[in-house]
């Protein structure tokens, strides 16, 4: 694999710099526009082995073209803040905006990758994080952004003859490293790593670009002339093509039965039971809430629900019982225009919670799958892919340690029909419905199969739906609070035993 | 102080139940139209003693009004990410945007007076973190926000039957802790202590209200009918009373003589000389930033100056000495639609940089004394504050470890000219050049004056401009580079020291 960047590629000091000024102003003059136009972000991964020259590359990128919208994204030690909450999220926190180039020296390559050749995971832990960048890549894609992979090579006689030309300058010789030597004797375990991660994840729609790293004019030329062309395509043709849709469309319920009409709507709790139950669930949450163990996951909640539902009502219940330092509450609304430039799960991503807390999502990534879906605010290509993205984000919850709990609120159309008339016939409720939600109404059924769609496909075992049936509101508030504690208390015992 | 909280006030339940319906349906519909018009940022502050009904007090105001437009901000430990910051930037994180209401359990307020009681400061201490506190609420509402501060009491006694009822309830008892009586046992050291504090920040814009908080009817009906009238009148009349002078106009330069005009603009530097201070100074600056006690500071470099004057350049240069993964570049164009909901710091406190990393500012807070100004894109009263709130601004910087370097690069209207004009020649130059560059520079005695009050204003012991001359480019990025080693020297051996 990496026998064609093993062949000593050079290029003469003449040839550079006759070429090199117009590469520079060709590539300025792309990114301007790139930037005019907020077309979509660019991601360069330099990635490679070590004295390979990422870091020369990156310093001539960035003097090539304008630096005010490169964001180079070297990666140390993750914060606190960072280890609390999943793998992905530095870098989701540190994804290039549309018109933005991101550069990342060192990527969601680099763990997996020092993992397996350090023997801390077998080949079929590097295979799965593999599978897992590659559909975070395919998701980067189909939402827009260019994807440039570029792996810096060197052999290991070429490495070793780097790093004792660094070394014998005392300007340079801060560079190498102990680290260096020691990874330099394992570079046969580097090499079967590296080609088995890049075979995995050099797909069509972001595929890797091995560069020859030894000599200097031959990899900025080669790089800047990559990046040019990728650029100048992508202005040309920015929409990407569309995904071969994940998995095939709904199966029409062909005798109107479904797992949302299977309900029991009839459900009730008087109001003194429900008194009762109130207060022995919020005290129960707010025990489990106090152990010391609960500083070791952290709670991500989700309400949807039919328009008038009693999702407000059932969130209040629920964070009653907690106290107020550690949760909040993120109503979804229209995205804003910073989080219009991002993928669309970006602005979920911002605000998982540290360990130890709780974020409740008023609607959510959902709204996807529901109502942009229903009312064709994105194409069906997006939506379709979005099952899987979802999985996918969810996995990285639970594998980070969050109890995710995602509640639906069903009532029937005729309970919603009284609570529209409730809500205009109330004074301070009648901002709570509008012309909107009687317009949602006539849909009902397209938003019905949409909802059965979506809990078939995203009620998974580490993510299950909770189905609520909330035409009595004692009874889902009850419900609601009750599968908080159920689900706090399952987890708390697992992490402590 | 605290005399006319210890009166017993109470209201008895019937009261209450009539009265409460009328004044929830009042803030659900204030909130409303604040929410609608996202017409300014609503700040609330709980304080007071322990056992005094803080918690409960918030809890009521999420039941009454629309959770999802309340931030509730109850700060525990501060993280990593926190600490190596000023004090005041997880509060600044916090800011609620406008349209919102963000509750603060535990404010600024609390550390300085926490540190007071337990000796850890003295009097002249608290005082001055008071002033400070003063100024910050001052800005605030100079910004449009609305303060509301509720300080809950209790008297000593108060506090102790409080801590006994909730003890012997076992659904409560756990919200009494060693430390609420231990505290108590000092109740007379915050008695002193709070009323100081109060005093001092009670000011005509954020008054204090104090609330007696031995009666739970007295205290909700009390807050709630106080956040209503307040919504209610500052939603009639939003615009904040324009601050009063801070200070008087700039005085005019009657001789033509300014600190500006007098910068020997002749100086400049050989390409031989350019080259070998570049390569000392860039590698002086990568040897001092990777010294283990660089870990301990943080480096903030503001560039601005005349357009064409070399900024890009001279950035450049400076992080060319960097290691990418300590440095980030963060070029001020016009705000996002969320840095508009809040104060016009706002987007630059979210950038400031952690411990062990440097922060470089194409442009920066300086904008409102300087383009603002001129083109009145702000009011007088707008900019004439902004000098002592960038005062204060960069003091909380320096203390918290921060080495602020602002460079200011000035050319002469002539050296500009023949920018302009190559740029204009120059293919991939082109896009530097725009119709307002060539607008502004019409207005060149406008932004001189400007300048030198800006610099006579704000360049502080703490906080000095450096001048460059700039006609010369070689000249100005060598003493750019030079004062980055300079400064981020001398700090170091008194960090270490």
């Amino acid at each position: 694999m990496f026998e064609s960047a093993e062949l000593g590629h050079s290029i003469d000091k003449k040839t550079y710099e006759e070429e090199m000024p117009r590469l520079r102003e060709a590539l300025l003059e792309v990114q301007h526009e790139l930037v005019e136009k907020a077309a979509f972000p660019t991601f360069i991964i330099l990635a490679g082995v070590d004295g390979a020259g990422k870091g020369e590359t990156l310093k001539i990128l960035n003097e090539w073209m304008d630096p005010r919208h490169i964001q180079t994204n070297a990666m140390g030690t993750p914060s606190d803040e960072e280890r609390e909450r999943p793998y992905m999220w530095r870098y989701w926190r540190a994804f290039p905006p549309k018109g933005k180039i991101g550069i990342f020296m060192s990527s969601w390559y680099s763990t997996p990758i020092l993992d397996r050749v350090f023997g801390r995971t077998a080949d079929s832990q590097l295979d799965q994080a593999m599978e897992r960048i590659v559909r975070l890549e395919r998701m980067l894609t189909d939402e827009g952004a260019l994807i440039l992979k570029y792996w810096l090579h060197l052999s290991r006689d070429g490495q070793r003859e780097r790093f004792k030309a660094l070394e014998k300058d005392p300007r340079t010789s801060w560079r190498v490293t102990e680290r260096d030597w020691k990874n330099l004797k394992r570079s046969d375990e580097f090499k079967t790593v590296n080609e088995r991660a890049l075979r995995r994840t050099s797909t069509a729609f972001a595929p890797w670009t091995i560069v020859e790293g030894a000599d200097d004019y031959y990899r900025y030329l080669t790089i800047g002339k990559s990046v040019l062309e990728a650029l100048r395509k992508k202005l040309k043709n920015p929409k990407p093509a569309d995904s071969v849709s994940p998995s095939p469309p709904s199966v029409p319920s062909l005798d109107n039965l479904s797992i949302i009409r299977k309900l029991d709507l009839t459900q009730s709790l008087t109001k003194k039971k429900y008194q009762s139950q109130l207060e022995k669930y919020e005290g129960q949450l707010n025990i489990l809430t106090r152990k010391p163990e609960f500083q070791k996951i952290d709670v991500v909640a989700v309400f949807e629900g039919n328009d008038a539902a009693g999702k407000g009502g059932a969130i209040r219940r629920a964070i009653g019982g907690l106290d107020a330092r550690i949760y909040s509450l993120i109503p979804i609304a229209a995205p804003t225009q910073e989080e219009k430039a991002q993928p669309y799960l970006w602005r979920f991503w911002r605000h998982l919670p540290r360990k130890g807390r709780v974020t409740v999502f008023d609607r959510s990534w959902y709204g996807r799958l529901l109502v942009e879906r229903v009312e064709g605010f994105c194409s069906e290509a997006d939506w379709m892919r979005a099952y899987s993205e979802i999985n996918d984000f969810e996995e990285q919850l639970y594998y980070s340690g969050a109890v995710l709990l995602k509640f639906w609120l069903t009532i029937t159309p005729e309970e919603q029909l009284k609570r529209f008339q409730d809500r205009e016939a109330t004074g301070f409720k009648r901002f709570k419905i509008t012309e909107e939600d009687w317009r949602n109404r006539e849909k009902w059924a397209d938003y019905e199969s949409a909802v059965c769609d979506m809990i078939e496909r995203t009620s998974t075992e580490i993510a299950p739906w909770t189905l609520i049936e909330a035409n009595d509101k004692r009874f889902a508030r009850i419900k609601v609070l009750r599968t908080f504690c159920q689900e706090i208390g399952k987890r708390l015992k697992k992490v402590k035993g």
